[in-house]
């Protein structure tokens, strides 16, 4: 039995499937929404208009679903888990009727959920999240209902920066209104700074180290501006892209354990850890914590990659396989309009909080040799440990060319490769490729020389 | 003292200068050409006109090295090197004069010499190498000169087929006549073959499986026609790109070790092997040969990128600092127009070769999220060791996006990770950079499968 029919739940449907006939395996599945399997991380796209149709984003239908005979039921919501009885009372949306299923093994896969502050204003009509394919379109209407041109996002995490672009893509003046000292929290804050300065670049206002307050409405009840303590600015659409919590009530109310950032806490199996589980749960996807296997620390990933690893791996454990899910190392890539943005491993403020004492080195370098068309700017930092050299992490912000090679230092980080090993590494080298030394490489070499400097 | 005034060479002597002042270490090199630390992987986008100027090829100026004291004797070509007495022997190529001169450690890199097959014409006008500077400047003297429009290029390695690129970029007519079954023979040949269809379908006349025999020359002297056994190809121009061996006639009259493919053989820290050299010297560059992290056995591989680190270990031994060279896993990248072409590790032949037994799959995915604008369809080969799953291997030719992503593998193959660890790997994901399976790990997950099929 599986609660969820996206990404991470209807990835171990199917690969429980591909192990198990019907006759061996019996499949149910449980979503709440009108749609399984859909790429959330596409959503601004589709908003800016690069992908054309809203079921580009959906990779398998619940009628797809149902031809490898998956029983799944759409618009049901589980309301509760009954781990000692091992069954889940449902409620059928349309009717609002209630039954309990038995289930053997369960996966959870609740996903993650947008936070929405508590604010005034903040159901205002043309105010809106963009976490389900229902959230997009109901942005899409206002934006081609509404006269207006301009946009106000809050908040400046991969979500807030990537609908930044889907609105200049589409026209507006875009206002982004973040908390933070820079955009990008998940980088250093003086690579979120270069962030900063290519969205200004671009025509964004960037508004930073402001708390919105609440949104104004006009007398229709839509919304007309986003206010900060000292500050309104005028808004025909607000979007909220602030980030999301694992989605866990349901497995809280069952017992079932939760880690400091709310997910579910499971082994290298994605079986859910504890006596209350005892074995028959599964859990994977936005709802789960996972290992961070630089810091050795539990950390919450939204991400599609993951969801559908955990889902491989979940389905061939209850197939009847074997597989397990060693952690992640952090890596995240995003764009806005030619603006590459990548990281991976830790930040500065991540080493410190793991007792970690490191060297941070920061260059600059090209995509392509230096004189080959092209060839662009792109800057690396790179944190490595003190005395052992070891990579601890890699923010990359540049054009074209600079997301993907943090991929590079993915598999240094997995590999617990030091920066010195990481300087003799056989990078691809051509000119309309890479500088004779990649960009890393260079990095690697400036980290090593700042590991020797700092001394023992 | 360094014979050979390019990438390895300068490196070494930069670097060794960077550690040591003109008081502690006195720096001599010898280069025998016109131009010191140039890119002859830039040659053919100069040919091609992607680079304006010659002179965007050459990082560094004579002038420049002897702004930072190193006494830099150009049009000088070393003709004996006595490792005895520790002194080599030197001639100035304008006057004829030849000296001798001593040295305490002494740096070989003479890099490569392109093969020049023996063939009845090749000394013809308009048949040209692009090794060098003065080559590719010969090379564009005929292009401008010539009226007429057809080019064969004879070989369809990596400078083949650059070449073939850059002369269709010139609006010639383009014959490639390559001994091998197909173009690319650094990849296994179905990998081969996707090159071929592509260069084809750029309307590069394609001809295989054919040796020349003779270069055909008109009344003037020109070349004017490429023979095979049973067919003649016109050209107003012909350009040879079948590849290059160590320079090493120097070392081998010296009494230094080369190994089968003809280059240097040195230890981890550059410096040449055995009794003649008696530790006072290194070689770096296209001259050596490395060793191949994946098969354990020796390689000729002529890159400007490995150039660069030899000569920066080479630098820091010599300069009293201390590194090593590791070894390469063979990574190379590569393109034609806009196809592009990577490899790492071994191909089969060469896994046969090792004794290695293996599973080798091919799967194709797309460079970025399916749905979203511009996703190129690549094709990725992936060889893993039986029994113990090692990777082996990865080819991957597709459009944007395709060549470097093999660094992924190439920092695996370094880290001996298994095709089930690269399941795992955490690499970058959005939309616009990869499906939510990056190609690379789908490749990865289809070898887990064909290594457990291939049984014990």
């Amino acid at each position: 039995m599986v609660i969820g029919g996206d990404a991470a739940g209807m990835s171990a449907a199917s690969q429980a499937r591909r192990l198990k006939s019907p006759q061996e395996l019996e499949i149910v599945a449980f979503e709440r929404g009108n749609f399984t399997s859909f790429s959330a991380c596409g959503i601004p796209y589709w908003v800016g208009g690069d992908v054309a149709e809203r079921d580009d984003l959906i990779a398998r239908t619940p009628e797809e679903h149902r031809e490898r005979s998956i029983d799944l039921r759409m618009r049901t919501e589980v309301v509760e888990i009954d781990a000692r009885e091992r069954r889940v009372r449902a409620r059928d949306l349309a009717s609002g009727a209630e039954e309990w299923t038995a289930y053997d093994k369960l996966v959870i896969a609740t996903g993650a959920r947008p936070l929405r502050p508590d604010l005034p204003g903040i159901d205002a009509l043309g105010v809106h999240g963009v976490q389900t394919l229902d959230d997009g379109q109901a942005l899409l209407d206002t934006l081609t209902g509404t006269p207006g041109r301009r946009a106000v996002v809050i908040g400046a995490g991969y979500i807030g920066v990537e609908m930044a672009e889907a609105l200049i893509g589409r026209g507006y003046e875009v206002t982004v209104v973040n908390r933070g000292k820079e955009p990008m929290s998940t980088l250093d804050p003086d690579m979120g700074r270069l962030v900063r300065e290519a969205m200004t670049g671009m025509g964004i206002t960037m508004v930073n180290d402001a708390e919105v307050t609440k949104i104004l409405t006009a007398d229709d009840g839509r919304a007309r501006a986003v206010a900060t303590e000292d500050r309104e600015f005028p808004a025909d659409v607000v979007v909220l892209g602030i980030g999301v919590r694992p989605e866990t009530a349901l497995a809280r109310a069952a017992g079932l354990p939760l880690g400091e950032h709310g997910g579910l806490l499971t082994d290298l199996a994605m079986r859910v850890r504890g006596p209350v589980a005892d074995g028959a749960i599964w859990a994977g996807g936005d709802c789960v914590e996972v290992l961070d296997l630089v810091s050795g620390r539990e950390r919450h990933i939204a991400l599609g990659t993951h969801a559908n690893k955990h889902g491989q791996i979940i389905g061939s454990n209850v197939g009847g396989g074997y597989a397990t899910f060693p952690g992640v190392v952090g890596t995240a890539v995003s764009k806005v309009c030619d603006l590459e943005i990548a990281r991976t491993g830790l930040r500065e403020k991540d080493a410190r909080a793991a007792g970690l004492q490191y060297a941070a080195v920061t260059i600059e370098s090209t995509s392509r040799a230096g004189y080959y068309p092209g060839a662009a700017l792109m800057t690396v930092k790179m944190l490595a440990e003190r005395r052992t050299g070891r990579l601890l992490g890699v923010q990359i912000v540049g054009r074209e060319g600079a997301a993907k090679r943090v991929d590079v230092a993915a598999v240094a980080l997995t590999a617990r490769m030091t920066v010195e090993q990481m300087t003799a590494l056989d990078l691809g080298y051509a000119p309309p490729f890479s500088p004779v030394w990649d960009p890393v490489l260079v990095a690697a070499r400036k980290a090593v020389s700042a590991v020797r400097a700092g001394g023992a």
